[in-house]
C-alpha cells in the first residue's frame, strides 16, 4: 500500500491514523460483534459515539452552552434554503457575496424573501474580500450571510464583517476546526464535514438557541426546521451515524494534536511554505490578493493553460493528486487541510521547482 | 473478533464480506492511495463507483428506461415533504396509512395540500393490511401513497392496491432488494437504505421521468426537487459517497448470490422456519395476521412484559441482539434482513425452544 498526497478541496484526506481504526473496527466495534454500520441509531453504544462526538466538538470550539450543535443531512446547499425558511422572520437578509457558495446561498434565499446583495467580489472574479467595515446593512435584515472561506476562489475573512447588530450566519465548510474561533459573534456557524473533518453527507450546524422556533416559514418541511433536529438531539430520524463515528474519530484526533490553536499554527506554517513560494516564483503565481489568502485553499496559475495541464499531469505522475483548479476557474488548487502532513506540502513546493527549472 | 446476529431494524446487518473488503480498501482504494472517503466525487474513479452501482440495481431490479434513479440525502422522513411538493400539482393525494411511517407521510402531506386517509389499519394497531381492491380513490388525487413493508408492525402489502389508474407512490424501505418487483408499476418506489442494503443517510428514489418536472411547489427548495438531483445525475452536490460505494459493494454481493428470485427464496425459507416455530408455540406468538406477515421483519411477544424483557436480555448474552421491539409496541421483532444468514435464524428459533421450555 502506498498513499499520495491528496489535495482535493473536498471530499479530501483524511488522517491516515484515523483509517486506520475505522479499518480495524469495521467488523467489529470494540468487541460489540458488530459494525458501526450495522447499529442501532437508538442503541447505547451508538448514544455514546454521539454523545462523545458531540462533547468533543464543544470542547474544541468552546462552544458556549446556549448554542445547539446538530448533526444535518444534505450539505451546505441545503442549508441554503434551510436558513431563510427558518431565520427570514422579516422576510429579508443580507448577502455578501465572495463566490460561488455563497452566491448560491443567495439566489436561494430570493425564494423565501428579499435578499439584498450588500457587497460583491465578483467584479475580480472574487479574488478577495470586500471591505466590510461600514456596509449598507439593511434596518429589516434578519441576518447578514457570509461564506467565510471561499474553496473555489481561495480566499478567507480575516475579520467577520460588521453587522451592526445583526446576527451573522456563516458557511464555515471549508476552514471548519482549522482554528480557533470565537463561536459567540455567530448566530449560525455551519459547514459541510466533507473538507475538513470527514467523509461526505453531513453538516455540522452551530446554532444560537434563540434562533430555533417553531415560527418558521409557512410550507417548510419538518426536516428542514432546525427545531425538529435540536428536540430530538440530531435523532430525529435516522441520522448519517457512520459520517458522525468518523468526524468524532477526527474530534478525538484534533485534540491529541493538541486542539485548534496548535492546528491553526501548523495550517499556518504550511501554508505560509506554499505562498511564499508562489510569491518568490518565476513561473507561478497565486491569484488571491495577499491580505485575503485563505490557509485551506491555495489556488495558483501559469498563466498558460497547455503548461497548467502538463503540471496536473505530472504532479500526479509524482503522486500529487487533485491539484487541478475547479472547472469553474481552471489553473491550479491546492487544498491543504488540517490532515495534509507539512511533508505534503514540502514535497509539492520541491516538485514545483523542479517543474519551474524543467519549464522556464 | 467474534461477530453476533444482529437483529436490529435499521442501521442492520451486513454482508461480512462487504465488509472485510471496505475494511481493507480504507486506506488504498485499489491502488489509487487513497480512501474512497477522501476522493472527490467529481473524479473518475467515484464516477465509475456511482455508474456502477446504478448499473448493478438497474440489473438487479430490472428497472426500465423511463426511471431515473436517485441517490438522495435526509432520509425517508426529507421523502414525506419532497413527494408532495414535487408531485401535488392539483393539490391532493391520497394515503394509505398501515403504521407509523405511513402515518407520518401523511401528516407532513397535509403542509401541502389535502392528503386523503383512504384507508388505514390504525383500528386492530396496525397488524394487517387493509383491502385495498376496491378503494375510494379521490379523483383529483395526484398520487396514493404506501408504505409497502411496515418495519414496525411487520406487515407487508402482498397485493398492491388497486389505485384505479393513479400513480402508485411507494416507501419500500424495509423490504428494498428483498425479492423481485415489477418497477413499471410504481410511480415512485424509494426506499432509505439503512436497512436492507447499506450504511444510513442516503434514500434511493426511482422515479418515473413524466413525474420529475420543474414544475414544483412554490418554495421548493432547490434541493428538494427531484429534477435538481435528476439533471445532475445525482452529483448537483456532494452526495453521500462512501454510501454509495457501501451500496454498491451490496448490490455486487446480491447479484453473486444469484439476484433478487434467490433472495426472495432465502428470504421465505427464513421467515418460514420463524413463523412456523411461533404457530406452534406454547410461549411464543406472532402479532401480525398471517396473509400479511413480512419476510423482513417478525414481531412477537410472550404476552407478559416481564418475560419478554428476561428473553431479549438472555437472548443478548447469547448472542442474539437487537431483539427488543419498537418502543411503540413493545414485545420483540426479529429483522431478518438479506444479510441475516439463515444460521442466524436458526439459532433465534433454537435459543427460542429452549427459552420456552425453561419458563412455560
Amino acid at each position: 500500500m502506498s498513499r499520495v498526497y491528496n489535495f482535493s478541496a473536498g471530499p479530501a484526506v483524511l488522517p491516515e491514523e484515523v483509517l486506520r481504526e475505522a479499518a480495524d473496527e469495521m467488523l467489529d466495534y470494540r468487541g460489540c460483534g458488530m459494525s458501526v454500520m450495522e447499529m442501532s441509531h437508538r442503541s447505547g453504544m451508538f448514544e455514546t459515539i454521539l454523545n462523545e462526538a458531540e462533547a468533543d466538538l464543544r470542547d474544541l470550539l468552546q462552544i458556549p452552552d446556549n448554542y445547539k450543535v446538530l448533526f444535518l443531512q444534505g450539505g451546505a446547499s441545503q442549508q441554503f434554503a434551510m436558513i431563510p425558511m427558518n431565520l427570514m422572520k422579516h422576510g429579508e437578509a443580507d448577502y455578501i457575496v465572495t463566490g460561488q457558495w455563497a452566491k448560491k446561498a443567495w439566489q436561494e434565499a430570493q425564494k423565501y424573501g428579499k435578499a439584498n446583495k450588500i457587497a460583491s467580489s465578483e467584479d475580480k472574479t472574487f479574488s478577495y474580500i470586500p471591505d466590510c467595515s461600514d456596509l449598507d446593512i439593511s434596518p429589516n435584515a434578519d441576518y447578514v450571510y457570509i461564506c467565510e472561506n471561499n474553496t473555489i476562489y481561495g480566499t478567507k475573512f480575516k475579520k467577520l464583517p460588521n453587522t451592526k447588530g445583526k446576527t451573522l450566519v456563516s458557511d464555515v465548510s471549508s476552514c471548519f476546526l482549522s482554528e480557533p474561533v470565537d463561536v459567540s459573534k455567530y448566530g449560525i456557524l455551519y459547514g459541510g464535514v466533507q473538507k475538513n473533518i470527514g467523509p461526505a453527507g453531513m453538516v455540522i450546524s452551530i446554532i444560537r438557541e434563540d434562533l430555533i422556533t417553531e415560527d418558521v416559514m409557512k410550507g417548510t418541511p419538518t426536516m428542514l426546521t432546525f427545531k425538529t433536529h435540536a428536540d430530538a438531539g440530531s435523532l430525529y430520524n435516522t441520522p448519517n451515524s457512520y459520517c458522525i463515528y468518523m468526524c468524532g474519530k477526527v474530534f478525538k484526533w484534533l485534540k491529541n494534536m493538541g486542539g485548534l490553536a496548535v492546528m491553526k499554527e501548523r495550517n499556518e506554517k504550511k501554508a505560509k511554505l506554499l505562498y511564499d513560494f508562489l510569491d518568490e516564483s518565476h513561473l507561478f503565481k497565486g491569484t488571491v490578493v495577499p491580505k485575503d489568502r485563505s490557509l485551506m485553499n491555495v489556488p495558483f496559475v501559469t498563466g498558460n493553460a497547455q503548461l497548467d495541464a502538463k503540471f496536473v499531469k505530472e504532479a500526479k505522475e509524482a503522486g500529487l493528486e487533485n491539484l487541478k483548479g475547479h472547472r469553474s476557474v481552471g489553473g491550479m488548487r491546492a487544498s491543504i487541510y488540517n490532515a495534509m502532513p507539512i511533508e505534503g506540502v514540502e514535497t509539492l513546493v520541491d516538485f514545483m521547482k523542479k517543474f519551474e527549472k524543467e519549464n522556464v
